[in-house]
Formats: C-alpha cells, structure tokens, sequence
C-alpha cells in the first residue's frame, strides 16, 4: 500500500491539483506560490472562519469514511458561513498528515472535501501540508462575502423575538452512536472494511434499513444551510443566528448570552424526525434532552421580530430546509426548556454544552 | 499546576483577548461569533497564506520555549507574505492543544504570537481552539495586503538577472543543533527547567558565549522580512521572490523551477556569519553546504534585473537587513553551486531539500 509518506509535497499537491475546477478570473495567484493572491469582491465585507477536525476528538477514522472526513472538514466551515449570512468564496486547506495514512484515503478525504467545495461554486486557493506526528488533523479557512449591514451576528436579538431553528435536529447524534454501536460489535482488526459506508449499514441485518442510513448520513455528511443563511441575509429577515455545531442547546445560550436576553424553548415544538425520535425512544433515552444536547446537527438557529415575518418567505420558499418556530426571547435571562408532562407545564433550565476544554 | 482542560473554551478565549490591543475600524465583527468580518483595504490586492507548526515535527517542546513556539508559528506566516511583497493585515488562530498543556506555557505561547503581530501591527480577528489527542498543532492563516500588478511571485526570474539573499544564513540550523546538543546533555527528566531561553545558555559553561545565544536566537525568534519584501515590491525591484523556510538550496530551486530558468550560485558570496562558519568547521562540518540546505532562516531570495538594479536602493537603506549577490540566472536549466578549491572552480549540482513527506 501506498502511503503519503512515500509521495514527495508537490506529488500531494498534484493530487489535490487534480481534484480542482480551473481557477476563477479573481484568483491572481493560486497553488504553487508562497502565498495566494486574490481580488477582493467589491462592496463586500469579508466573512473569515477557521475550524479544525482532529481525529479522535471529532471524528474516529475507524468508522468515519475518508470522504466524509474530507465533506465535514468543509461543511462545519460553511456552515460557519451560512450564520454569518455570506456567500463562500474561497478556501485554505491545511493538512497534518500521519505518515502511514495510505494514498487513496488522502486523494478520498480530498475529494469528498473538493465536491463539496464545486457545490457551493467555492474555490481552494492554497494551503499547506505538513506530517502529524500523532493523530491525523485537517484545519480549513474559509472567507466568504457579505453585503455591508447584511452580516448576521449572535447579538442582535431583543426579548419578544420569536426562535427559529432550519431542518431537524438529532438525526446526527442518532447515527453517531449508530455508527459507534455498528463499530462496537465488529473485530476491530476488520478497521479497513469498515471505512465504506456501504460496509457500515450491513454490520447488523437488523439495523439495515433506511432510517439507519439517514441517520449516519446526517452525521457523516452535513448539508451547512448557506442557501438558507444568505436568504435571511439578504431579506435582513433575523435579528441574530448561529450554528449549531454544538447542539441546539449550546446555540441557543450563545444567542442569549451574546444579546442579552434570555429564551424559552418549547419541547414540543422541536423538529425532531419520528425515526430519531424512536431510536431514541428504543434504547430508552429522552429523544428531546438527546435532540438538544447532541452536536453535529449543522443547522441554524435564528431569531426574527413578530412583526418582520414577512421577510421570513424567501427563506422559506427557496431556503431548501423547513423553518420551525421552537420559542421566544425573554427579557428574564435564563433559558428554559418547556416541556408538557401529563398536564403540567415544566419549565427546567436549558442544558449547557460540555463546559471544559476536555 | 493548571492545565488547558481546567478551563472552558470561553475562558481560554478569555486569556487570549488579554494580549490583544483594541480592535480597529475594520474590524465589524471579531472574536466570539461564528465568523469575523472585515471591511477589505480598498485598491488592493489580498495576500492570503496558512501553515502549521506541528509539535515533534517543527518544533521540540523540550528545548523550545513556549514564547519562540508562538513566535515562529506568525513567523513562518509573516515571512510567507514577506516573500509576496505584502503589508501583514491580520491573522486567524487555530490550535490544536494537548489537554496537559500548563495554562503558563498556553498563555506564553500566545504572548510570543501576539508581540509579534503588535509588531507589525496586524491584528488578530478570529480563530479555533481544538483538543488534541496527540502533538501540540498551531495553525495560522494570515491575510496581507499588496497593490495590483506588485505581487512577487516565484516565476518571473529570467536568464541573466541577478540572485540575492537578504540577511544572512546558516546560523537558525546552527543554533536549532545547539539547542539539541544542549538538550541531550541534560538529564531529559530535567525539561522544565529547560524551558526558558535564560537557562538554555547556561547549561554547559563552556557553550556559553553571545555566539551561541545568538544562533539560539535566530532559530527560536526569526525576523521575517516583512519590510524588506515591501520595498523590493512597491518599488518593482525583484522579478521573483520566495522565502527560505526550507534552506536556500531549496528556495533557489523553487525559483528556477517556478521561472523556467537554473541558476549558478557562488559559495563564497554566500553571506555565513564568521561566528556559524566558525562553529560548524569546529564540528568537522561544511559550513557551505550545512548553511544552504539547513532551514528556519527565514530570510528572502529574491531576483533581480541587473539594468534595475537602482531601485534595489530602497530596500539596501531602509530594509533592515543586509541584500547580498549570490549568483546569476542562467538558461541552463541547472542550479549548480560554484566552489573554488585551491586554485579550481568546481560547479556541484546544487543540493535538493527533502524530496519524501516525511
């Protein structure tokens, strides 16, 4: 097996080279130089991120296929974007490679990364690639465009202000622990096989079926709803938003926090899918506190005025995910959860995300 | 002693704040949404460049203090965009951070980074805290700034223009050897002690001589070229520039392959202080060939035309470092490294940096 310690770095950068549409008429200087070079859009702002996927803290190579490692090192990136209301314009790719990661997973993580990248009309202008002496680390900078005053922030929003959430949520929490159980009940000597996703739903007859496919694929590759954050850009139709790479809890409290107000979530408006729901149900979890907590959804949360809905129908009509209203900000600074049990209301504080660097 | 994983992500976020001046006018959105925005600099052209420094691979945390670790990695940015003839504009931050790293030793590696960006008055708008599970990873993007039609590139060297080197070479490679040598003859249990550059000298008396803190000095704290490379660009004084991260070999052949043209490079023009020349003919080296393939010089090799050579005056005067003739770009498509040897000229082939990734 070939391994990307035997290529020399302009033989890795030929191979991503491969992957690439030809450059667009902005990009002065692109792969091959020390630095890139680049027009800036006019009557924009510039829109930066960065995030990392480090392996084992954020993916485990044992059952996340290399496209996939290669789509949600992008996707988280863009789904950054998509809260920010900009358009994607370009990525800087930044590879630490272990020495023994074989050839075709590196060209499979490129390419999984450089589709997803072509979808959203986005070019890679440069990088760089460096050997990891541990784990196996991709680091992405994306910069996108806004128009002036059109950037969505998290501290926009006032008490009264109704939330919203795009798509569903769960379904991602869900098929990573599916993906870990499927994991579980093989001979770890078998790592190889598994790499497929193909592989991955036949582990067990029983869990093969569709649900369990959807579900590990809302985990593995990520739709970031940049369509649906430009559309409420565009419209200025929210007064704050975020995406909820760490669940619809933690967003939600990074809303309130940045804008000074507090949010009450009703449990039962939540867009959780009936299949997530079950699973959930199935091993006898709370399918809500699950949906809230779990991470990796990548959708938005965002919050509009009452009286501006209107602005909400071109994100609706065109945003390509449904919109669903899960509450209201509140002037009294807690965040709440209201759930109906029998025929009580119970409001009980809003779970936090994981609260140490660990 | 804290460690990193004592603390949330926020509060980390926290700590790096402290080291940064006030945000400026450009500056919409920074630290702690899910992006930042940034008004670009009109009439110009954007300089955009990552790389990593990744621990066991670029740098050893046992000899090298925490402050130089966050020093060099803007370093190696800066000098990328050094190489481009652009004005540093900001930086985005992206770590990868083992869960026993001290909070000291994070909060050192920040301060080395953000003195640095002080310096050249860039500012840092954003950026990404991960965990790793293996090495201590710091990534960096930088963007910069550089009028249209002045950007240096690798490619525009021809036949008959005239190679120079800023600064002087070989002393990084010498010093990262003294901080090595330095490092084995200590008991290794011994490593935090090791960890200023205060202690580093002194560990063996008769080592210890401004010589050796200086070659130190030039491996842990480069000095990008940040002015030297506007000069030669605002005054259009180079046809081709890259910077020597790798070693001068290395760079002359980036060059000559990037321009289509070889190059005959003068060994006894090469600029090696008396004190690095000193130091490796006292090991049994070859300070020649041990200056032009050890790398961390971080200095520019640039081309020029000999009929422009005037408007190299800027950059002799105001670049703050010293501009040296090397050699000459031939049409032969050889790099060749000319050498008198008692009363013979000897060309070698000029010597190739790593060719594997590894």
């Amino acid at each position: 097996m070939t391994t990307v310690s035997d290529l020399t770095e302009s033989e890795l950068i030929g191979r991503i080279k491969t992957h690439l549409p030809p450059p667009p008429g902005w990009l002065i200087v692109g792969i091959g130089d020390d630095a890139a070079v680049v027009e800036p859009e006019r009557n924009r702002l510039e829109v930066l991120s960065v995030d990392a996927l480090v392996e084992g803290v954020h993916f485990d190579r044992r059952f996340t296929p290399p496209g996939a490692i290669g789509h949600r090192a992008l996707a988280v990136n863009l789904s950054d974007l998509a809260a920010m209301g900009a358009a994607p314009r370009l990525a800087l790719l930044s590879f630490a490679l272990p020495g023994d990661l074989s050839c075709g997973d590196f060209d499979a993580i490129v390419a999984g990364l450089t589709a997803l990248s072509a979808h959203h009309r986005m070019h890679v202008v440069g990088g760089n690639l460096a050997r990891s002496t541990g784990p196996l680390m991709i680091d992405v900078t994306v910069v996108g465009s806004v128009k002036p005053r059109q950037a969505l922030t998290r501290s926009g929003a006032r008490p009264g202000d109704e939330l919203y959430v795009t798509g569903s949520i769960g379904a991602a929490a869900a098929g990573l622990q599916m993906l870990k159980d499927g994991f579980a009940t093989k001979d770890t000597t078998d790592t190889k096989e598994h790499l497929s996703t193909e592989k991955t739903s036949s582990t067990s007859v029983s869990l093969v079926s569709s649900v369990v496919k959807d579900c590990m694929n809302r985990y593995l590759y990520p739709e970031p709803r940049v369509r649906l954050g430009l559309l409420l850009a565009r419209n200025r139709a929210a007064s704050a938003c975020v995406d909820l790479s760490d669940g619809l809890a933690d967003g939600v409290w990074r809303v309130a926090e940045a804008s000074g107000v507090g949010a009450a979530i009703d449990g039962a408006a939540l867009p959780i899918d009936p299949t997530t729901r079950g699973w959930f149900d199935s091993r006898g979890a709370d399918p809500i506190l699950e949906s809230v907590t779990g991470g990796d959804d990548y959708e938005l949360v965002f919050t509009a005025r009452p009286r501006l809905r209107g602005r909400l129908k071109a994100a609706t009509r065109h945003g390509g995910a449904p919109l669903t209203r899960i509450g209201v900000c509140t002037e009294n600074p807690a965040v709440v959860l209201r759930r109906t049990i029998g025929e009580a209301v119970v409001d009980s504080p809003m779970p936090r995300g994981y609260s140490h660097f660990r």
